[in-house]
């Protein structure tokens, strides 16, 4: 089969794999339905994280069973099933705490971007639908695999809450998603910051009240002024950087809390400034599972459409184009048909 | 009258001044009934607090109010009452939401170590008790004032809750006052981690169920294994730097809570590390006004017993020996008898 390869940094490859086999009795193996790339894949893509040779890149993913090893007892072949880019066996002291992102057996999952993919832990890690569900809905289920439940996690971490205020810093698609979120956690005033005309217009379909396109120091001043001097109760942090992170924590009103999502970057926080801020800090990678069957509920109803957040479709094969273009900040998000 | 003031690193000294006078519209002066050496007064004694000349002392109180300004509405004089070491007026949105410590108009707390004191933001910030409390109560309504209320936001922040798991970093007058907080929280279990025996007896009266005297690595295994390898839903950061933040991040569990009241000193966290962590950390000088009402109430029907503290009690006129002994530590807190 066609799969996506990154050999090195800006060298990605769509090229002839072996199709994936049952390594282990809780494997399973699933036919996708369609795949994307990811914000995330575009750090080593750009030379920014080690690499230990080539790579079998992507970690969304949504589709039908066709095979389960011997161990497998809830899922099974023909079901629909969406699965978390965190692979958890969800019975562990961490899973059943509802940080099925720290499970004891965690492991990331890997090559997705291709027509077939093993999912280790498939018991723990795979929520099956009730039925197949329609064409229309595979990129709204398919982000709900990783972009909405990290911006999903980011709302939660920061603890929104009915009638509150909530900041996004960030408007790549994990920050859309956190506008998304921010909006069915019962938010009154979401505040997205974007400097981008076609990200902004996304912010406000998904539900933003506020468009802020200043940063730093002046983006802090408007939110400022949004909030009467206050500061938000929740800030979602989805970039990853020390000015995103510093922006998160000023925008915050004492008391308030920051759900950050963006792995950070060579990010340092100093504990006295921490101290007097007064503001809570809660991140990590999200644990999607916990979100899955709420949210693909929701995509089912038709009462959420996260699948909007993908603005380029190409086929597999132009897989290298998909890479190219989030990386030019030409695409927010792009799906690849298989 | 005399009063404490600290000239420099090391010389402490008790020397007469002017009795304090109303100077604001909102100001109260009050009659203290008793007051005490905190562990954060050490911090300049020890030279390691920058001072801009001679300092009046002592941020914590209970007393009469003998004088209130023009525009004090609530207080009035022949109260008794405590206050909070911040002065905050309990009106802003701060005060509103909890954070009276950030209160837009907060000031702290100085020359309480003396007979009489002024207290700003009076009306804002004194709660008086419905009768004049018995001589015997007066080190529990004095602890109120800060050192309690430091620990129990410490619980507050670290989110205890019934039934939990609670881990206390630090043996001062703050840690053990966590552990009696962590108890009216309902933790199941409270590790107390001290080495010094006299320090884990009182841990283990006001209801620490274990005690770590190992630190470091070595202590953060020791709570592995008494959790089962899980670690702590709720850990108090009670001392403020490098080690023992990294000490309290390593015993918290995945999605546990931090709760951080040492003012931090010197410490750095990464980034990273908190993401992968995933830990929440919340801190700041404790709310304390928020937590009077109740903390007063429990003081008043006898059901906690904070003032036992106290474990070296002293005239005003020997105040340098409470901070000698405190900064040797031959004392957990000195009280002074005034």
């Amino acid at each position: 089969m066609l799969a996506t390869i990154l050999h090195g940094k800006g060298d990605i490859r769509c090229e002839e794999v072996a199709e994936p086999t049952i390594l282990k009795p809780t494997d399973a193996i699933i036919k996708l339905a369609a795949s994307c790339v990811c914000g995330s894949d575009l750090w080593p893509y750009r030379g920014l994280q080690p690499m230990n040779g080539p790579a079998n890149m992507g970690h969304e993913y949504c589709g039908v069973v066709v095979e389960v090893g011997e161990a497998v007892k809830t899922i099974k072949p023909g079901q629909f099933v969406v699965g978390s880019f965190c692979l958890s066996d969800n019975t562990c002291p961490h899973c059943r705490f509802g940080f099925q992102s720290s499970c004891e057996q965690r492991e990331f999952m890997t090559g997705a971007q291709a027509p077939y993919a093993r999912v280790p832990l498939a018991d723990g890690t795979l929520v099956a639908t009730p039925h197949m569900p329609d064409e229309d809905l595979i990129p709204s289920l398919l982000a709900v695999s990783d972009v909405l439940g990290t911006g999903w996690y980011a709302a939660d971490a920061a603890r929104v809450s009915e009638g509150s205020t909530a900041v996004v810093v960030g408007d790549g698609a994990v920050g859309l998603m956190g506008v998304l979120a921010a909006k069915q956690m019962g938010a009154e005033r979401i505040i997205a910051m974007s400097r981008h005309k076609s990200r902004q217009d996304l912010a406000l379909e998904f539900g933003a009240t506020h468009i802020v396109s200043e940063r730093g120091d002046d983006g802090v001043k408007r939110i400022k002024e949004i909030t009467n001097g206050v500061g938000a109760e929740s800030v979602l942090e989805c970039v990853g950087t020390q000015e995103s992170m510093s922006q998160a924590i000023s925008c915050a009103r004492p008391g308030g809390h920051i759900g950050f999502v963006g792995v950070p970057h060579g990010v340092q926080i100093a504990g006295q400034d921490l101290f007097f801020a007064q503001k809570s800090l809660m991140g990590g990678p999200a644990p999607v599972r916990r979100f899955l069957p709420y949210l693909m509920e929701l995509v089912l109803k038709r009462e959420i459409n996260p699948g909007r957040v993908f603005d380029l479709e190409i086929p597999l094969s132009d897989v290298a184009e998909g890479y190219r273009a989030m990386d030019e900040r030409r695409a927010v998000k792009a799906l690849l048909r298989l």
